[in-house]
């Protein structure tokens, strides 16, 4: 299988850069052959602006959106965007690891997102009509691969206050990741990273391995596929009737169905997500030695 | 009043770059005094790591929590962030202005929090302990100012799939606003902004303008604050028989309670965010020309 890594961490002697290596060790002894984007140690340019389409009309106001189409369509992107649309093409797997840090990814990674998801790449697939609203949310570019987050984070899972991490993952995992096709998996979080001892760390990639081992099987979110009957269209929401009980992001997952259809395999998969990493305390969102 | 616009758009020609100049007009001319961090245009460094830190034993690895408190107590920050603080500090109102790119805001903007939220600044504050648990969520170094999101997207205020639009600012406006202290007003939404005609753009600057008239009466939204009863302390759930009834991110507004103690100023407050902006479509997630 071909895995791309895409990790977004300043220090590589960190709790983050010994996952990143366990990672790549662990799939490699497996059999699989993995490629990493290691946006720190590449200089990846986080910021989204005219500079990244040098064929432009610069007597223009610059529109990200047509600007990104028309450069994506002649070939004229930027070298660094197009060599990672090359790896996400690549790939069967891609892992996205990164801390935490003011409740998303951090401000490199967020811009790799930016620039290299273009317009005709990841967003404006397809078609719109009455029945499709373009290839997006279980279709798209990068359906039939499968995507899974790896997050560390110095809030403790029972701290109800931050909110729930499916709901403050949901905006990556649904709105970045299920967007342009990909099946995502559950995440992988580590809770309370600013303080792990040698016993949780161990616990800690002893879990990480056994998710890896696993990849291949491990049942996919039961996100609803937007033109598969559970939207209305072009309205796209949610056909009355489902969905009922739930509030806010939970709407958008038929957890139900999927176990319906599965057995019991989506439930435990799902489960994995629940896995318990408890040690000592932090109260710092920026995750203080992860 | 003293107001500070953190505004994140490559484009001047842009919709976002006219709704900048109307703010700035409409606050100065009520008498307001304003201060303008465009991002873009001062190239603000997006990317944290530690080059932001020169006096720090290099030899160490770098920790960026840590890091941040030890350049923070020393006065030893980059001027860019020192600057950005103090802009803070000196604020009233703080007025955050982006393009929804992702269901979030652009990288540039996610840096700047990043390396301006230091480490007891804007987390790390105040004491923990069995009745308090820091300084956050209603405290903190920034209470008794205000903050407003004021955001375009591409998206269709109607497109259930994307996620109610409350929940998908949850993480800035709970997570990076609330955190420190402010007082955070509902947030000014502009959707479809791929396709604003002259009438649409003539009603959004109206409704705008009326926001900014009324903004030192506007009613925050009613988070909860942590230290204040309604969580259990050091567990931070919310305590039981409150939140009955919604799950998710919902469970941390007290809407009922402001609504009691306020009478109907905090019901209709949260309502203006419902303002509908209708034109034509798109389905573009950078949001085509905003």
């Amino acid at each position: 299988m071909k895995v791309l890594l895409v990790y977004a961490h300043p220090e590589p002697q960190s709790l983050n850069g010994s996952m990143r290596d366990f990672i790549v060790k662990r799939l490699s002894n497996a059999g699989h052959t993995v490629q990493v984007s290691d946006l720190y140690a590449m200089h990846w340019k986080a910021t989204l602006d005219a500079e990244d389409f040098p064929q432009r009309d610069a007597t223009q106001r610059f529109k990200p959106s047509p600007d990104s189409k028309r450069a994506y369509v002649e070939g004229t992107q930027s070298a660094d965007v197009a060599a990672e649309q090359a790896k996400l093409l690549w790939a069967d797997l891609v892992i996205f690891q990164f801390p935490m840090w003011w409740f998303s990814m951090p401000a490199i990674l967020k811009g790799w997102f930016e620039r290299v998801y273009a317009y005709g790449f990841a967003y404006g697939v397809g078609e719109h009509s009455d029945s499709r609203w373009g290839e997006r949310y279980g279709e798209g570019m990068l359906k039939g691969k499968r995507a899974m987050v790896v997050v560390t984070t110095g809030g403790w899972e029972e701290h109800g206050i931050n909110g729930p991490i499916d709901d403050v993952l949901f905006p990556i995992q649904h709105g970045m990741l299920f967007y342009p096709g990909f099946d995502v998996l559950p995440p992988f979080v580590v809770f309370r990273s600013g303080a792990m001892d040698a016993q949780r760390y161990d616990e800690t990639l002893h879990a990480l391995g056994a998710r890896l081992d696993s990849i291949m099987h491990t049942s996919p979110m039961a996100y609803r596929r937007q033109n598969h009957g559970d939207y209305n269209i072009p309205a796209l929401t949610l056909k009355s009737g489902l969905g009922s009980g739930k509030t806010g992001f939970a709407l958008h997952r038929d957890d139900v169905k999927a176990g319906r259809e599965k057995g019991s395999d989506a439930a435990s998969g799902n489960n994995l997500e629940r896995r318990r990493h408890i040690a000592f305390s932090t109260s710092a969102p920026i995750g203080a030695q992860a």
